[in-house]
């Protein structure tokens, strides 16, 4: 019997322990984003350096400062440093992931208590909050950990993890640590994978190798010193509106095509490899227009929804701020608006590109308007888009394990949204990175009902540790 | 001495006792929309009722029913009814007022105690909340017939009063009051006075003869099942904002061109004579200015500036409810969006022809998108604009009564907003309205250190009285 059979039968062997571990760690509400569970959040600390402690890894806990939170200036919770081996002659893999969770209240509409793990024996789920986000991708890796030593085998490669508690509300301070670790803790990494987020659907196991960007415009608009009436200023002024109104929707077509000139220009062309790649994606309208709710996708193909959200950039308005938004009717000439829009960016796209293009062009239908109120567009944040190599022996290890554990090529999926720390992990080490999601679409990460499925939570832990064992085998 | 010099006398030698009644009047805060107030607006109408009563009117308060307020169901105030004269051989005018008022507080940023009449000997302006929305005209009335007895002079009209305590809260009930009493009370009116406008500006007098409408729509674009995060969905389906920002542009233009087929055809053509009247105002680009606390006018002419609020519709853009609308950035499509807007009309656009009109350009706009979102219109709500007829007698008396009390030809002016009442009565009675303000445009109605100028309260009581005199004399 092969090594990595041996692993994958001592997991099979050991799925109580599995589930207590999960258990354990759900049972601590590790809130961040509310100040009343900041102790929860370093109890889980503790919890965790101790799992790893016992397991033999060196762990060091690295403070983060104080922030203010519900009015009170308190503790930041400590990220969690940890290795495990230090061979030279191995790889050096660098695990992220994060012990702080979204709140949960069982009032929110839980069908069980959010923070107390429960096992649905009929459709073999694990409910509760934090069990797919992202606890269990975390403890997966500690299974694998434990596998090994319990079934013997030496585990192929060495492991740094990096474990946030503030990952729910915003990171605050991990970029700084990494930008200071770059040479001390993370020197010697070489390569990265992070499991925190999910399969493109609901039966298929997907690799994620981008991720878009974003630039987030302010435009306002203001005219009269304060709000007018309708009735005795109707007709007679420049209203802001109108001018906001005729400069947004010169931005973007129904269809979703952006009319910023330039902005189409900067987007790589698609190459006949990556076009294979949506081809075998297990995704189609029906997928999205349950995901929407809806039946309003721009386009009637597979194909054409899945480049929209992965490789082609959009661009959506959000709303006006300083106009009237209640129920009911009012007859105001609003002073001052701002109208809120962002850009989805993807290679080769950079936000200052974006920026300059956006401006000038906000400027330039500004100006044909004719119109003598002021106009001000700014650039309120912005972040690059992420794109790693999918050839890299990273991805081929995943692809592997992915094949050995589930017997399916994953998905090479890229995703919509942004997630920081990919990039932060990107930019700072110059290494390559995966993301190996453990969960599926419909886990409900930030809703009420949060679960993950048991043969996600367990063949997931088999694949962590079978992509390791690829890793030392092809890298 | 002819009998208006004798009564003009009389006002100038009581201007004492006319501030004393002012004052007693602002001292009672009768605020209708509060219901903390309510008591105090029953107070104000036991008030005058006796002023009234004392100078010989026969009085009646006519009971409204009940409302909804701040949670509790209180009694409306009563209206006032009041006849003084019923004389046969004479005619017969209806004057209606208000002597509710709005909310103030001193900490609004009142630099007096809002509800203690102050006489500011400097400017000689008399500053408290209802001095010149509507007590002070209200009164005005008042100081007429008591002048008359004082001088031993007959009132050469009948008068009808018909005050209400709800104006600044809808005027909740006076509507249904006019119609029931259409053959009653009011049966007998020969032409019906209203002083609750404003002079154009702060110089001239002026007589209103006009009111623009509203047809007030709501445009809802509904798609997804729920608001959904721009990172995953942005690309992917018809946005709502997109497609009601599209349509909501092409509704007017920058310089508030209305881009709705067949709505400037509904527009009466200007006459010679209506020409004459704007080119006559006292008002120019710089009193705009002042009054937008901007330089943002559509027309840099007088004449254009004064016919864009007075006989031209109007198309404002008010707002959006569905959408982001606070401070900072948020990645939402928002799910449904509606969009608020509404057309100003003037004669002889009706609420149900714009209605049409609208609605069929907004199906059109929204056709042409090709969305597979789902639009609706709705009219809100809507007024019918106001126009009588400035040569009718009840003009030109008081046309010659502003010249002999102020020396000057008063502007004929229209108002962009709307005054229900004056539609309402207009309406149910069939007979000529004149708007006869006293105060001037910067009174500050509705705001902090609402004031009306001394000379206007006593020289706009002369006013009203050598207005009834004209009307014996001419009509």
């Amino acid at each position: 019997m092969s090594v990595t059979d041996k692993f994958i039968q001592q997991i099979d062997a050991n799925k109580a322990g599995l589930i207590k571990r999960l258990a354990d760690a759900v049972a601590i509400p590790s809130v961040s984003g509310d100040a009343r569970y900041r102790q929860d959040v370093f109890r889980m600390a503790d919890w965790l350096v101790k799992e790893l402690e016992a397991l033999g890894a060196k762990t060091e806990l690295k403070p983060l400062g104080k922030q203010k939170l519900d009015g009170k200036e308190i503790d930041l919770p400590p990220v969690i440093f940890a290795d495990y081996g230090t061979d030279p002659k191995k790889k050096t893999i660098l695990v992220y992931g994060h012990f702080d969770v979204q709140p949960a209240l069982k009032s929110d509409g839980w069908n069980t208590e959010p923070f107390e793990l429960v096992h649905d024996e009929k459709t073999d789920r694990l409910y509760g909050r934090g069990s797919t986000d992202d606890k269990g991708p975390v403890l997966g890796w500690i299974n694998v950990i434990e596998a090994h030593k319990q079934a013997g085998i030496e585990l192929p490669v060495n492991l740094k993890f990096c474990l946030e508690g503030m990952e729910e509300s915003g990171s605050e301070g991990l970029d700084d640590l990494i930008v200071a670790e770059k040479d001390k803790f993370f020197a010697g990494v070489d390569a990265a994978c992070i499991s925190d987020n999910y399969w493109l659907g609901t039966k298929k196991p997907c690799l994620t190798h981008g991720l878009r960007g974003i630039s987030y415009f302010k435009l306002s608009i203001s005219g009269p010193g304060s709000d007018l009436h309708s009735g005795i200023f109707g007709g007679i002024v420049h209203e802001p509106m109108t001018d906001l109104f005729h400069i947004m929707s010169s931005l973007v077509t129904p269809q979703g095509e952006i009319l910023v000139p330039g902005i189409k220009e900067l987007v790589d062309p698609l190459t006949d490899e990556e076009r294979k790649r949506y081809e075998v994606m297990e995704f189609g309208v029906k997928d999205m227009n349950e995901a929407t709710g809806s039946a309003t996708t721009i386009s009637d193909e597979k194909e054409g929804i899945l480049m929209a959200r992965m490789r082609y950039p959009s661009l959506s308005l959000h709303g006006v701020e300083g106009a009237f938004y209640e129920a009911g009717t009012k007859t105001v000439i609003p002073a001052k608006v701002i109208g809120k829009f962002s850009v989805r960016l993807v290679p080769s796209m950079t936000p200052d590109k974006v920026a300059e293009l956006v401006i000038k062009h906000v400027q330039s239908e500004f100006k044909k308007l004719g119109s003598k109120n002021t106009m001000n567009i700014e650039l309120a944040n912005a972040g690059k888009p992420w794109l790693a190599d999918p050839n890299h022996w990273n991805y081929a290890a995943a692809i592997k394990a992915t094949e050995k554990v589930y017997g399916v090529k994953p998905d090479l999926t890229r995703e919509g949204g942004s997630i920081p720390v990919a990039l932060s992990f990107s930019e700072v080490l110059g290494k390559n990175l995966l993301l190996l999601p453990l969960g599926r679409a419909d886990d409900g990460a930030h809703s009420t009902n949060e679960k993950l499925d048991l043969s996600n939570y367990v063949e997931g832990t088999k694949l962590l540790g079978v992509y390791l064992h690829e890793i030392a085998a092809t890298a």
